[in-house]
């Protein structure tokens, strides 16, 4: 079995995503979906008169400052928007998805931070009304219980705490935790770039191979958004999944593409 | 089994109701839950710059016109904010809650109206784009899957069509089809009045107790959504389910005054 993640950035057509996706799956390929939504998040904050806010942690990783208002928007444009977005183009080309946050049956679930710091024009604060945190447990009975009936799961942050609150948890790592969790054999991270990159403004300095054990010197090369996919990638490895693949999810053929392991292959 | 309904309407209070609903599953009585989400959506609609428009049909049913922009909107709110919300909300209270759309699985399908016959500042008007519909098939296998392993199914419009465009469907009505489909014993409909009131700015003017025979004629005292509730009533009661009760959703105790028959029971 394979989990997908399809990221949620500008210039990803999920139109034709969902279209390639729906014919390797019909096709007999075994996957669960994962998803985002930070782009069109971004777009309804904005219009809400609520603009997004991105705070960098002291170790330099970026993630978005989530109030509960935020939280409210986060969850109606991943989950409401995106999701059934997704739901829908999936059951027109005849596949059977039911689409699930983090929150549906628990399954995403984690602890809360109970403050974060931060660095925000070069001082340090803690901040402690935001609601993010990390997946620690899946509920594996759930993603199973469907998939064994035929439903192609079609999973999205928000997850949900011990305390049972929502929670804004980062999609990448989010997959690679379910994909271990599920025992799955890869773990397919597509966004809006061809895969990890020694300079990010040339996409013909793609890495194509990255041996497992060699992952964490090329988290150095890794900057913004695609840090957490390495982190992710690394954890997914560590717990057992075999080989996690970045790729492109834009254009035609995304998922067949990545499958065929076009991108950077971690294995 | 009893499916339970709560509207979207102004001054419900959803934590107050999650509370009662989760003592009440708890305590043994066995529920489906569907919701609406109608006030939240004309709110992010207005904020959106996209005012709700209520169209009424010739046989003087009001509806909410949903083209495809509209139907994002009432997608994000239904599915991404409320139904959300009351999953979190079962959570926190011990309730194992898995949220579904119409969408996922094909839950709730039925035929798109390839247009509307409106009335309009008195004048008929003929809408196209329009993405509304009727339920007139339930998913029983994907909702007893969850029952049958302890999750409890709190279910929201939209539902697909025929051709897996997302619809807009009366809530009322497809609680009512959901009721009848699951075979459920009971249908309860909880909104922002008591009941059915013969004078609709009178709250003492409450029918208790209608014959299942009688209800055509009580049709007559429905005003505005209540026609929807009392159409939804006697379709579900023709199909099987015995007992339909109205009452209050606001206050607490909701959903237990309306087990205790507090409100309009039609059976």
């Amino acid at each position: 079995m394979i989990v997908v993640k399809v990221g949620g950035s500008e210039g990803i057509d999920l139109e034709a995503f969902c279209r390639d996706l729906a014919n390797c799956i019909k096709s007999g390929v075994d996957i669960v979906l994962v998803h985002g939504g930070s782009h069109d998040t971004n777009v309804l904050s904005a219009k809400l008169g609520k603009p997004p806010r991105f705070v960098t942690s002291l170790s330099g990783v970026e993630s978005r400052y989530t109030d509960r208002e935020t939280l409210a928007i986060f969850t109606m444009v991943y989950v409401g928007k995106v999701n059934k977005y997704i739901v829908e183009q999936l059951q027109k080309q005849g596949v059977n998805a039911v689409g699930l946050s983090g929150i549906d049956g628990r399954l995403l679930e984690g602890s809360r931070k109970e403050f974060i710091k931060v660095v925000e024009d070069g001082k340090r604060k803690v901040l402690r009304d935001d609601y993010t945190g990390k997946v620690e447990k899946v509920n594996v009975h759930l993603v199973k219980l469907l998939r064994d009936n035929g439903y192609t799961p079609v999973i999205t942050p928000p997850a949900i705490s011990y305390e049972s609150e929502a929670i804004n948890v980062d999609g990448d790592r989010a997959a690679a935790v379910l994909a271990a969790a599920l025992g799955a054999e890869k773990l397919i991270i597509l966004s809006n770039v061809p895969g990890l990159l020694r300079d990010v403004n040339d996409a013909s300095s793609l890495v194509t191979e990255i041996r497992r054990d060699q992952i964490e010197r090329y988290a150095d090369f890794a900057k913004g958004r695609m840090k957490k996919k390495v982190m992710g990638a690394a954890e997914a490895l560590a717990e057992g999944v075999r080989e996690v693949v970045f790729a492109d999810a834009r254009g035609e053929n995304a998922v067949s593409r990545a499958l065929e392991g076009k991108g950077t292959v971690i294995r």
